[in-house]
């Protein structure tokens, strides 16, 4: 059993109106020292062991679902988690 | 300028649907191994130095404004960025 962390980020060229509101959000809060807010998605998969190495599918599958590659840029992390 | 990294997810006791969602995606597409699903959201966020420390800063707008504290967790990691 592996746990995956997997971190979803809008381009650097692509904007980011959700980011934006967030960052007027805390300037309107006081929170004056904050310059910039980029918002991204953070997802966390329980993946069974199986024939394939598993880099291999997650990349798949950040490439097929949980990424838009055209605006979006991933990158995940493996852990083997203990068995219960 | 501090680089600060946020992640927000559900609680573990909270039912994520959004979750559920991506992962009967994922068993459609074949992906069959993947038994759970949860998702959080992830911030980037770039701050000024000021007179708090940026511990307690970023500890008080997680739970203001970033995370809704009743039925999310929060944790964040702190980088001092380079000065350009």
């Amino acid at each position: 059993m592996y746990k995956v962390k997997v971190f979803v980020t809008l381009r650097e060229s692509v904007l980011d109106p959700q980011g934006t509101a967030v960052k007027d959000s805390l300037h309107s809060l006081n929170y004056s020292e904050v310059s910039d807010v980029r918002i991204g998605k953070y997802m966390e998969l329980s993946i069974e062991k199986s024939d394939r190495p598993v880099e291999e599918v997650v990349k798949e599958m950040c490439e097929r679902l949980l990424a838009n590659v055209v605006i979006e840029d991933y990158r995940f992390e493996i852990e083997e988690a203990v068995a219960q």
